[in-house]
């Protein structure tokens, strides 16, 4: 093994190329964010792999993308959407069919890189309003052409694959407004096309944008902010990292309407009701399969960034760090907003990274007894009403002392904060080499967290030379999350998914839910129905059956309904 | 008209005997509570009555029980049911059969009362377990015979009027227990039949019968709250009178089994998923027509009696109080626990009904501007950590102040919480006089709560000699409730009823919603598919199709979905 320690790889920094496969996976095109030099010596340690091997990278998908593939679609069928949407709205180019069909899973990454598309629409169509939408799904039903809707393309889990080829439905472009801001009902709605960070700089505006008294924060801030759809946080059921006080994207959503084959579905904006089964519940988290969400009214919050407070703890071990957190998930004085604890390998390679796994700072932890390979890393902040985020705080500290912790200050969560979006970025690196990282989580209750959390590392850790950190990041009274984080050289992608598969299927075996943010897609709809049960899963059919009778929202697996 | 102030009617204090029609429509038959002097001369004087008037009572439903109908189930069939729960669990007598099909509704009051009694099941059946009940189903579906779950006997909207007669299902008879406490999960698994009373009890004193370290609290504390089940609030989609803080009955519940004609549907106790539509939330509100609740494992909180502090106030305006109310519902502080604004009417009668409306304290209020028919009271409580609960009660206070309310210490909270689960009894002496008094109530925005308002008093107003009192009582970022209780002395029940329905048109008409908490049953059916649309009414007719292809379970109108 060569051993020049100056010898870094020469990371990408160029902008993907336009038209490129590489635009399309990049998380986005013109980021970056390299591995620290600990962080290089650490896996050439670990896949016992030399600078040599670094000298020289994988694939990287600059090609310009060429699918040579038919379109299924006859000229008047075209015709009927570009009469309806009108010509600068639908594409039948390479480029559009691949871009708007592939989310950002490793596997979509991996065969990118290679060239390989699995699928694709034969027409891509951006709509301009809600009254086109409805127009593109009574002619699709009517004509038995498949429809797949894309919002903002972050999706990890094949959700916009389209199986059965047909029309992929782009959000984004057009249907992408703020269309009314309630201060009175605290609430917003919004075209399902708008980005997070747009979303959020109306909020944060809204005394110029709206007239209102006070500003606004959506409270939604999952990994993919900036690339992730509104539409999508509620179709796929995400979590943002503020959600232990916010609420799960499945909560702040107020009411919806959905263009459906057997109609529209348009809910009230009423807080509470007793009204029977909420249909509006019912229609979150069908990933496009029910229908098309066309317009979503979301509860927003006070912005009031002068009382956020950041905190981050050392716990001397995992079981400490859960402990508390358990306390203060079910202590009854309000809840941090961003609250996450890290295991000890997480911890580790955590500082690793940071270069904080020794010197001043490694001595000093030592010295308060926090054990490398023991310790647990754990990083937050509190917000709301200023005396209120003032007493979270309080009550975290002393709970996290009564636990044994070490205060580090906000200082933990500044660094984390630097990261929240772009440590995503990483991933493209790691790929140029041959390094694959990927990630899944699971919600689990208390009683089950350890259980989960050793059962799943005592599956992955059991493969040689492969990386397993974990973290709970949303909080509930009644349990949390757990996120695992897997790295590995494999010797080929397919046995690194193969690996991801069985895992799904610890994941399962230990008490945890196939999925706790990330959605289902075609990805893990095999596991579905051993989780669920296939009574739970009759009536998510009937319902899709009653809805999308002829099978054309977004067909071929999903969800594992069809 | 007499006015011999020192005539009060004889009201009742009699215990209802056993077997009467009386003990089944009385809230309980051992109970009572009478009208002050003060409603007295108020009720004469607004309804033109005199002291003769109040000489002569009502017919009071003290016969025995006896209807004399037929039993459209074979002995082969009784003996199916006497096979699986034993013959002392059977029962076909005429008491048994009105008792368990008769809910609290106004009108089931005086139908008994008049000896009139519209639907009975042909059998009533008291299963011990869930496996008796996986037996009653799946006989029941093979037959055809209809099947209609009874709880605590507290609903108050035909729930569970055996429209096609069948086997009436009582809970509450032996599948009342708490099968389970998690602490570290903070939940407690309860049989659907336990009791309001039972269930607080148990959690109260969890140290002792269930070893955990602290005590709990289930935080749902409806008005029904001595009568009605468990498996009631879930599948009525209750609102306890702390819900601001600890939410509806619909936040409450963790995860649920369900004996359907389709299979048994037990969802996962994870609190957090991103498994598409959640089928433990599609369950909640089906009252019964989608299978058998059997199992619950409800949400449960710390019980720190010690941190509670009351508050009232009395607020200038209805719309100080308005305005304020929703202050604290948005300002991020944290949520009362009891929260609840009365409108003038409601205030002014209230006040009378203690005799507060002159003398020292009406001379005070009034010396502070608070003119009566325009000034509102304001009564609540917080709960939760004792700092979280001093930090709410603040900031509360400061809101109120803001808009010209004085306070009247915990006084006025302290009043309101003798009456809180009795006040209903009050209801019988009315009966006994002809005087009828009921309640609707709507979920409402905020951007709507002074037009549904409005609009629905100036109806109940338009009326003579009617009083139309109201109140919000369950508050939340993005809205409240409006609870109208109306009281008249009409020729006859039947204008009162028909009144009545005219009303619910009018809160829709002024975009309220049909029910905030008191569920839908058979009595509000009708308005179901002008409310929500045919579309949404499709996807819960589907689901009924899809779990009860035979319409066994709750047939007959319930929900609107057959």
């Amino acid at each position: 093994m060569s051993n020049d320690s100056n010898f870094q790889p020469d990371w990408r920094n160029d902008v993907a190329a336009e038209g490129s496969y590489r635009s399309i996976f990049k998380y986005d095109p013109t980021k970056f964010r390299h591995p620290s030099p600990a962080w290089y010596q650490m896996f050439k340690q670990e896949f016992g792999l030399s600078d040599e091997y670094f000298k020289t990278r994988q694939p990287g998908g600059d090609e310009q993308v060429a699918i040579r593939r038919g379109i299924a679609l006859s000229d008047g069928q075209i015709r009927a959407f570009t009469d309806i949407v009108g010509k600068e709205n639908v594409a039948t180019d390479d480029f559009s069919r691949v871009k708007y069909s592939h989310g950002k899973s490793l596997d979509e990454d991996v065969n990118l890189r290679r060239g390989v598309v699995e699928k694709v629409p034969d027409l891509v169509v951006h709509p301009r309003d809600k009254e086109e939408v409805r127009r593109i799904v009574e002619y699709c039903n009517a004509e038995k052409i498949p429809l797949v809707t894309y919002g903002g393309g972050s999706g990890v889990v094949f959700g916009t694959r389209p199986e059965k080829g047909g029309v992929a439905l782009v959000m984004r472009t057009h249907m992408n407004k703020v269309l009314a801001l309630s201060e009175l009902n605290q609430t917003a709605t919004v075209q399902p096309g708008m980005l997070g960070p747009d979303f959020e700089a109306a909020l944060n505006a809204a005394p110029e944008r709206f007239g209102t008294r006070l500003r606004y924060t959506c409270g939604h801030f999952p990994q993919s902010f900036e690339l992730a759809s509104v539409g999508g946080w509620v179709l796929a059921l995400g979590s943002g990292q503020a959600s232990t006080y916010y609420g799960d994207a499945y909560h702040i959503v107020m009411s919806q309407e959905y263009v459906t084959p057997a109609g529209i579905i348009k809910t009230h904006d009423i807080p509470g009701t007793a009204t029977g089964p909420k249909v509006n519940d019912i229609m979150k988290g069908s990933e496009g399969a029910y229908g098309v969400l066309v317009e979503v009214t979301m509860r927003i919050f006070r912005y009031v960034p002068g009382s956020r407070q950041r905190f981050s703890y050392m716990f001397p071990s995992w079981e400490a760090a859960v402990e508390a957190s358990r306390e203060i998930a079910q202590g009854e004085f309000g809840l941090p907003a961003v609250f996450r604890i890290s295991d000890p390998e997480e911890t580790e390679i955590g500082l690793k990274l940071k270069g904080f796994n020794d010197g001043l700072f490694g001595r000093y932890m030592k010295m308060r007894g926090m054990e490398p390979m023991k310790r647990c890393l754990c990083i937050g902040t509190v917000e709301g009403e200023k005396g209120f985020a003032r007493h979270v705080s309080r009550q975290v500290a002393g709970i996290a002392r009564a636990r044994g912790a070490v205060s580090l200050t906000g200082y933990g969560t500044k660094e984390w904060e630097k990261g929240r979006y772009s440590d995503i970025h990483v991933r493209e690196d790691l790929l140029d080499y041959g390094i694959l990282v990927d990630t899944l989580e699971s919600g689990v209750s208390w009683e089950n967290v350890h259980r989960l959390h050793q059962g799943v590392r005592a599956f992955v850790k059991s493969r040689p030379r492969t990386f397993c950190l974990t973290h709970a990041s949303h909080f509930y009274p009644q349990g949390t999350n757990l996120y695992f984080i897997f790295m590995m050289k494999p010797d080929s992608p397919e046995e690194f998914f193969e690996f991801r598969g069985d895992v799904v299927a610890k994941i399962l075996e230990h008490g945890g839910s196939i999925s706790h943010h990330h959605g289902i897609g075609r990805m893990f709809a095999r596991f579905m129905e051993p989780h669920l049960g296939k009574e739970q899963m009759g009536v998510l059919r009937a319902i899709k059956r009653h809805l999308d009778p002829n099978g054309i929202m977004n067909p071929g697996g999903l969800l594992g309904l069809d």
